[in-house]
């Protein structure tokens, strides 16, 4: 990733620190925090200065290292893994990150956690560009092949982020866009708002700027006209959970673009690791969609004339708000999936599990 | 409609002057403006404190008959439309009623026009109630059955603002809702925020919490997820333009919903005042959707902590936007359309031309 043209990445280590970008400065302050001690780590993930799945599991990661040069003793494993997990109790990869600290650390003398830690929790971030990397490949095979038979400028469409803001770097969805620029592929990336919380209009956008790719943001509104004039070729998205009959839960508002993608025969791709199929999964209808704050959607967030970051109300005070935060796109209406494992179609999702 | 509890209108006449509700102040003041001469009224369009094609042609009409107490000679006339008429050269019911207060002004001498101008326009406000009126009683028709169908309360998801807010009373597709509020029906509506410039979050919401109407914002991502859950009985929304082939035109987004509806076997009206449908036009694709400003995109405006209504910044700066204000919803999504000459089948619409 590329930040005021400098290779960067969206947590770094610095000597003995960690230092993370604060994304709830962006797109209007570039601002990095450097993070010394479990209270920091803990911090950052809880005012949301790293979100997305992969980046959460990292920060949680490190903060363990952080927290064991302080107290490495049994108790003190304990109650920073549970610290950590209190910051965003639904994060299910914050949860599994914490898990494999545990288990790696448990069985290491407390003398020498500290620095299996770091080093744990440095194999994890590296494991994530690799899967980042390798998912980026899969969907160049697509984009290659859709440009080739367009013949001319190729228009992506995405929802939310799924870049390399919620990632160590590359992003999920995004990684395709990069190998298909590095690759030479001329594209325009159509990039939804993302309501409520805005993520492809304050990350996105800002995100696919810093690395040059052309990108239109949009409302929310807008891809299904846009579709219906021909005027996007693939849509690529992330997920959160997907299950073993390829149905994909993902960020409120996938669904509807998914729906006019197949109403306008444009293919409809999801960017999956591995670690975000849920095999044990059949039923969408089985997964809890999150039901999120209501100041989301009755008030937003941006730069003031002031020049700090602040919000404004939008509705009605008092009006009753419902805000939740995922909805399933079903299996039908998925083109392919994006994984380490390859391209792979929806109905072919649980032959991946490794038993 | 109800405001603090009291009848009014949007337009109102108070004695030789109009008074309109400043909408760009809601919902969070209500201000209430007096026009007394053309550049008043110009100014209430330009400025938008009036907005939606029924409220825009009426106010436009009082104009005029404002003018013609200044100037009622053939220039003066002349004049008034063609100042009215810049102040929102797209819109199409701007257009017709100004040719409506010309039509009826070019044979009435100078000294007569000012008074037959304040009449022709109480005409047609009082004209847009009744057509209201008449869709109300078609639309509660569709709402009886669907709640003696359902038994319990029914959950209606509009999109945009087609209330009262947008006609001088009863609004266009909430006509059948306040209808079956009236009739006793048990509903509450789900409301769409309708980015880019929020009419549901602050007008429609606004509207109905007035009028004591239970009712939910929402996102316009959410709406798909809603109708999964089985939490949408119906959706009825308005109409810019509609084709002689039942095809509709509406605000961006609204094919969004029909595609979801019809994905989930939700019915789906659309509340067409005649005046809307364009019997000249057969194919949807030849209508020319209007490209609006990238700043309704990448600011939010709403109410400050001072409280004044302004504005944030909620993109990168400089980035690139697309801004369509309309899409199309194909006949083939479509229930059926509420009209004054009844309830209507998208391919009956034709038949509806009176020649």
């Amino acid at each position: 990733m590329r930040i005021d043209g400098v290779q960067r990445r969206s947590l770094e280590t610095h000597g003995e620190t960690v230092v993370v970008l604060d994304q709830t400065q962006l797109p209007h302050h570039v601002v990095w925090r450097t993070l010394s001690n479990l209270g920091d780590a803990c911090l950052a993930i809880r005012d949301m200065w790293v979100r997305g799945a992969p980046l959460i599991g990292v920060t949680a990661a490190y903060g363990v290292a952080l927290a064991m040069r302080a107290d490495a003793s049994d108790a003190g494993l304990a109650s920073a893994c549970a610290a950590l997990q209190a910051t965003r109790p639904t994060a299910v990869n914050l949860a599994w990150a914490l898990n494999q600290m545990k288990e790696t650390l448990g069985g290491v003398p407390p003398t020498a956690r500290a620095s299996t830690a770091w080093t744990k929790a440095s194999t994890m971030a590296e494991h994530d560009i690799d899967v980042n990397t390798a998912l980026g490949q899969v969907g160049l095979g697509v984009l290659q092949a859709l440009s080739n038979a367009k013949g001319g400028r190729l228009n992506v469409l995405t929802h939310c982020n799924a870049g390399w803001l919620a990632t160590i770097d590359r992003g999920t969805a995004t990684a395709a866009i990069y190998a298909a620029r590095d690759a030479g592929i001329d594209l325009h990336v159509w990039v939804d708002e993302t309501r409520p919380r805005n993520q492809g209009a304050s990350l996105t956008a800002w995100e696919l700027g810093q690395e040059g790719i052309p990108c239109t943001l949009i409302v929310d509104n807008a891809g299904g006209l846009l579709m219906q004039q021909g005027h996007v070729d693939v849509v690529i998205v992330g997920t959160d959970r997907t299950t073993r009959t390829g149905d994909v839960c993902n960020k409120i508002g996938t669904y509807l673009k998914a729906l006019a993608a197949h109403d306008n025969d444009v293919p409809f791709y999801v960017a999956a690791p591995l670690s975000s199929i849920d095999f044990a999964l059949s039923d969408a209808r089985d997964i809890v969609i999150e039901e999120r704050d209501a100041g989301e959607v009755t008030k937003m967030q941006g730069l003031l004339a002031s020049g700090d970051v602040g919000s404004v109300q939008i509705a009605p005070k008092g009006v009753r708000v419902a805000n939740p935060g995922f909805d399933i796109t079903p299996a039908r209406l998925v083109t392919g999936l994006f994984t380490e494992r390859g391209l792979v179609r929806p109905f072919e999702v649980a032959s991946l599990e490794v038993r």
